[in-house]
């Protein structure tokens, strides 16, 4: 299949491999940096702008930062819109804000295309193995006819509800990673603090009711002091920015949202915007002066 | 073996039964209402005080409420302390404050009983079903002692630490489970109040980072509206006192435990102090004008 993708960065680029490797013909358009090599020496073609690989492809794939850069692709100069056929489907993987994807919906789909909203969890681990939660929202027969491309980068992958639903579904993912990392944090150190070994708390702990995928990973990271991302602080706050904003927009108070991202905004002014967001433990230990997995255990 | 088991409540009740089933010789002491028809009928002894009970038995078992009553029936007239034996020991499966524990356990080895906190996890399921996760504070060689008196009544048995680390680790379990619900309670209502299925949203998450038994379980019986207990408000309540407490008394800050607190005061005003700690969204949806689990799914 004849296939678009833009952004080919940390994610974009294992991402589009996947796809390269089973034989799908990749194009993309300027690339800051020029495309990465190993997809030009799988045929990518580079193109002049977004209008054009719309021009050229059956699908095309979005993995940008944020809203305004999905904006700016999709409806800029020389934007995606300009070069789109009737019947071709945009699939965005981005994690952007989701009352603004209805409305791109709306607005490619009055022009004869199709959008499916998808983006994912599982970092630039995930996106190598090819083992990517991909939370979709869209038209059902939209969504069956591009599941095989989407299997080509993810595992459970899920049409959550109609056009936006992937990217509420992203959202409540970050809300409960962000505060389940703070229950983790807020736990160990407790112990820590106490005196008790915190790599045995855990141990215990992963038994009942309290085990989480974020105890085991991001508690193993807190006992082990590794904070290298992983995923980066800075990009959670962007998600949990969406949380809020969506929060105030619809008339929704989300007060453990809005508490945990004081804790990434403290981590930011410990210069921590590169850490991974098991780092937001060290938010908590400066109000502690103790620290999860130091020698204090028992 | 001779096992005086002291506390006979909804948890205490069944896991005495466990051990009755594998033919230990059980004492009580004066109960309320007598003991249970079945412990009775089992063998089991009514004594007149827990002085009674302890100097019957090799192993002595408390299942109580609060920090208070331990003390009460370990150190207060006619109490445990009066008619230990050298050797006796002692093991307080209650959740009570960890601190406190540790006096305890100095005062009745001091008169040469040996002592190990072990308090639970599971519930009233747990305890029936013996299943329980077990988490005990103190030595090596009393905890292998009684383990396979512990293993009769749960699974998922760890010594965590010395004296105290029992209690630690549950108080680490509370927070955790705590902040988790809130975690799933305000991701789900996002998504509601987005007008996306939360049944949909909580499949899409279990494949990922967000996965816990909280998201499983009380995620669950959120959308379908089921708050019977389980484990109560009023209870999660009494392990949030003593997290707060100790963090106060440690000169530690818990931010998110905290505000879990008021979440559950919340609750309390709404007459829900017998609610299962998963209607702690129900806090949430106070400020929401939605409720997670109706009918606005896509």
């Amino acid at each position: 299949m004849r296939i678009g993708f833009i952004g080919l960065g940390i994610m974009g680029r294992p991402m589009a491999g996947h796809l390269a490797a089973q034989g799908h013909q990749l194009s993309t358009c300027t690339h800051r940096s020029g495309p990465p090599v190993e997809l030009v020496d799988a045929g990518m073609q580079v193109l002049s702008s977004p209008s054009a690989v719309a021009a050229d492809a059956e699908v095309i794939i979005l993995m940008l930062p944020d809203t305004p850069d999905v904006e700016l692709v999709l409806f800029g100069p020389g934007g995606v819109i300009e070069g789109l056929a009737a019947g071709t489907t945009i699939i965005d993987m981005s994690s952007i804000d989701p009352l603004a994807t209805r409305g791109f919906a709306r607005r490619i789909e009055a022009r004869g295309g199709n959008y499916l909203d998808a983006p994912v969890s599982g970092g630039e681990v995930g996106a190598k193995n090819a083992a990517l939660t991909i939370m979709c929202g869209g038209e059902p027969g939209i969504f069956e006819a591009v599941r095989p491309i989407l299997k080509l980068m993810g595992k459970n992958i899920t049409l959550v509800g109609s056009s936006g639903a992937g990217q509420v579904a992203k959202v409540a993912n970050q809300i409960v990673v962000a505060l389940t990392i703070e229950a983790v944090g807020e736990a160990l150190l407790f112990a820590s603090k106490a005196g008790v070994d915190p790599a045995k708390v855990r141990d215990a702990l992963m038994g009942g009711f309290a085990a989480s995928r974020v105890l085991d990973v991001h508690g193993q990271r807190m006992i082990e002091r590794s904070f290298e991302p992983g995923f980066r602080i800075r990009l959670h706050q962007k998600d949990l920015d969406l949380a809020l904003a969506g929060a105030r927009s619809m008339g929704l108070t989300l007060p453990g949202t809005a508490a945990v991202q004081q804790l990434l905004n403290a981590c930011i002014a410990q210069g921590g915007g590169d850490w991974d967001h098991s780092a937001m433990v060290k938010a908590l230990e400066l109000s502690a002066a103790a620290t999860v997995g130091s020698d204090q255990g028992s």
